[in-house]
């Protein structure tokens, strides 16, 4: 048995069952590993953005690590920015990283990099591989490592994996979330306690069912409102589910929306500072008084502080308030607004929706809280070219539920070759294309910086018309039957269609 | 005068023309200078791997830097790839990267990385800028520094560039390439007077007209061979140039064809290594006994180099052998050769080809010894996804050219967004991609691991088919319009066609 062989069958035993891989030569003989033991599927992608996207939207869903495989110091840094999304989305993803044989790696060839350089950028759990022997051991700790929501980054120099000598590794016991601190639950306690305006800051585990509910009983023994992260990696929504306000992402208007609030309880999710700074204008969001208490971190069980603080205030089990009514399909003009209606209405239970729809979205958002069950995935690193991929993995993983992919034009280019995959793949996802040919969020930005009137030499990298993109055939072109909607009734025509057939299926909405 | 504005009146001043862009927030304050300021063209990517292959493409045609406009660490991660052929090729670009402003980087906002990280894997001339007032100076720096081959990583935090005080500063004197060693000069001069067998290792400026010239006095007058690495960055070709035998890419070929020279002197090119490691196959291509002189490297001056050795041996000018015949087109069955023999007979005089075929190219190859005079430029650091974004830089370094890209399928989809970019600048580009549906490469690289027979498992990482890509739709979808042939004939046609017409063409060969 060579290392690659250990390798994977270690993984393979370990729970890991997916791998998105584009490989190269020094990855061939984990291809030819994945071929000759069964227990692994291979999912490839053209492209490492989409394959490193992919496994962090798998990740999101499954709660449990992909392997991705990539090739030598670029492909990993093709991979980097959804890997940078993963990070902060605390996603469980097991990078495997080929290099250079060992003898190799000195010669300078033309494809050697710093891959080690590479790797440490994503991650603090890095490991190059020191012997075909440890191989296999390398990838069982790996898995482990990821089941506190990080990356495992796994660098396999290629003459270990030829080698015979590899010896399967036993899974590890993955290490148990820390618990909260109980003076911080009573310190929260205590806040929510005083009377005093307070909001629950809730992000990561806290916005699944489970946190969900304990903030609520916390939220309707003491008047604490209920606010998410801008873009939380996995919100759990819809109308039978308590209703959890969007920190706006605009820093003025995050500042507006907190600014009354004495106490703020994060769970999961950070004191909220602004994405970018902006002269004159502050980056952290909450007021100068507020009493901040972080009851638990990302390594904390998050669900059990937030039920054990439920707990500790006597906060009974509440029925939910009756569901808001859901949007209405304005008929006429089509906008980002009206399709979003549409989507609320329409999406079937227990549906995904991997959200990268940037500023043709944030209006809409609202509607989600009375359509019925599902699970919201955001971009939560801001680096652009996640939705698509995103949408891929989750649909892996959950193969019988309908993910929805709302989708940025500008965006939606970074990874466009998701497309193919999910046609290869017969993935049962909707891609809701939001085309108004801009940069849109560049074009607001530059105003803010003090730029009323740009000039064309501006607007020349802001602006995607001339060409106009055309989706239907970008995404026929890979595989994915596409349709186009110029009026809300032929989106709700196209979109209903799509909601009653499975498969993969592109709308463009021309905005 | 903000920072901003100094910093890019500086790179005007510096004789820096265009940007290839992709900005974002943390630079909208550079998008702001150059709509004010005139004398930069800015060239919009939809994707950073366009942004820094296209930089690779023109700096190599221009021979000095085009700018680039990163946006922090992923977005700079996304253009990695590409600057690591750059890299390769020695290629002068000068990369601007945002960043968060410096009050906000401690933050930790979702957009934050270790982007002076990122920035080292690429370069050896990174500079984090430190003030408004020093900004303008690192500018010019920066120029200086790309000269003699090389990125130069300019990292602008965005309060820098946003504040009032910045100081336009004055272009620097570009430092002068290193004379090569006269003792080494000497050390050639007798190596090849032995009357061994001999080659001439070429490279880097070795392979432009007065290095070839230099050089094909000294093959000449001594019966060395010429040979020219396997991936030169820029190689100029063609019926009345010297013919140059180029290294094979695999191995075993590279070592069977170097085995008889006792002598290798090796002019901007290091001995040649194989791309990839293999069991039990050398990785140093030369014969053992051979006698290595490296004459000159990348930083050095190369054609001043080749000509004193060809003046030490009083070796002749001497005319050229009568070229070669074109090749002819066979009609029938339309195979990767009988395209390249159509396009080597109808590419017109002092075209630029930016080649990267891959397995689709390498046995036509030598059918562009006797075609029109032209650049060659090819894939110097193996990371894929450089031929469509280079062909793109080099039509904006030389509008009068006509770009020809060779693209394999596989590479082409990784930046397939540079099409938009070509039919946005309306650039003279015919794009040839060669559809076999697979990656080729790797599924002559997995028999060479000893899969003989691969499984469904291996072929699903490795085939494009299901879905075949649709190129044409792809093409037309970002506005270049495409045709697709599937005999030598229609080839021929569609070809001609592009070659007597301007602006961006794609020609998809079903193989």
């Amino acid at each position: 048995m060579n290392g690659a062989e250990s390798l994977l069958q270690t993984l393979i035993d370990g729970g890991v069952e997916v791998c998105f891989a584009n490989p190269g030569t020094s990855e061939m003989q984990l291809v030819a590993a994945i071929d000759k033991i069964p227990g692994m599927r291979p999912i490839l992608g053209l492209f490492e953005g989409v394959v490193t996207g992919a496994a962090d939207g798998y990740g999101r869903m499954a709660d449990k690590p992909a392997a991705t495989l990539l090739h030598l110091g670029p492909g990993f840094a093709n991979g980097m920015a959804n890997l940078h999304n993963a990070k902060r989305a605390f996603t469980p993803i097991i990078n495997i990283i080929g290099d250079h044989a060992t003898d190799h790696l000195p010669l300078d060839a033309p494809l050697t990099s710093d891959v080690l350089g590479h790797a440490t950028l994503t991650s603090d759990w890095v490991r190059v591989c020191k012997s075909v022997e440890t191989m296999a051991q390398d990838g069982a700790e790996a898995i482990a490592a990821t089941m506190k929501g990080r990356q495992a980054n796994l660098i396999i120099p290629a003459d270990y994996a030829w080698s015979e000598g590899g010896k399967i590794a036993k899974p590890q016991s993955p290490p148990a979330l820390e618990k909260a601190d109980e003076e911080i639950i009573n310190a929260a306690a205590n806040a929510l306690r005083s009377g005093e305006a307070s909001c629950l800051f809730l992000g990561g585990l806290a916005l699944r069912d489970k946190g969900l509910n304990a903030a609520y009983r916390i939220a309707a023994a003491t008047g604490a409102k209920m606010i998410s992260e801008v873009f939380p990696a996995r919100i759990q929504r819809g109308r039978n589910r308590p209703t959890v306000e969007r920190l706006p992402y605009l820093g003025e208007f995050a500042v507006d929306a907190l600014k009354n609030f004495k106490h703020m309880i994060a769970v999961g999710a950070k004191p909220p500072v602004s994405f970018f700074a902006y002269p004159g204008k502050p980056s952290t969001l909450w007021p100068k008084d507020c009493n901040i208490v972080q009851l638990a971190v990302q390594q904390q069980d998050q669900i059990a502080a937030l039920e054990a603080l439920a707990d500790l205030l006597e906060a009974p089990e509440v029925a939910l308030p009756k569901p808001i009514a859901l949007p209405e399909i304005e008929q006429g003009p089509m906008t980002s607004e009206t399709v979003g209606a549409v989507i609320a209405n329409l999406i079937p239970e227990n549906s995904i929706i991997s959200d990268e729809s940037n500023t043709s979205g944030v209006f809409s958002y609202g509607y989600y809280d009375s359509a019925a069950a599902h699970d919201w995935l955001s971009l939560t690193g801001g680096a652009i070219g996640q939705g698509l991929p995103v949408a891929l993995g989750a649909a892996v993983a959950c193969p019988d539920r309908k993910v929805i992919n709302l989708q940025a034009d500008g965006s939606a280019m970074y990874t466009n070759q998701a497309l193919w995959t999910m046609a290869r793949e017969n993935l049962d996802v909707c891609i809701v294309i939001y085309n108004n040919s801009s940069y849109a969020v560049l074009n607001m930005e530059l105003m803010r910086v003090g730029v009323d009137n740009p000039g064309e030499r501006a607007k020349s990298m802001l602006e995607l018309t001339n060409p106009k993109l055309e989706w239907t055939k970008i995404s026929e072109g890979m595989g994915v039957k596409a349709g186009r909607a110029t009026t809300t009734t032929e989106f709700e025509t196209l979109f209903k269609e799509a909601m009653q057939t499975k498969g993969p299926r592109l709308i463009e909405v021309i905005l």
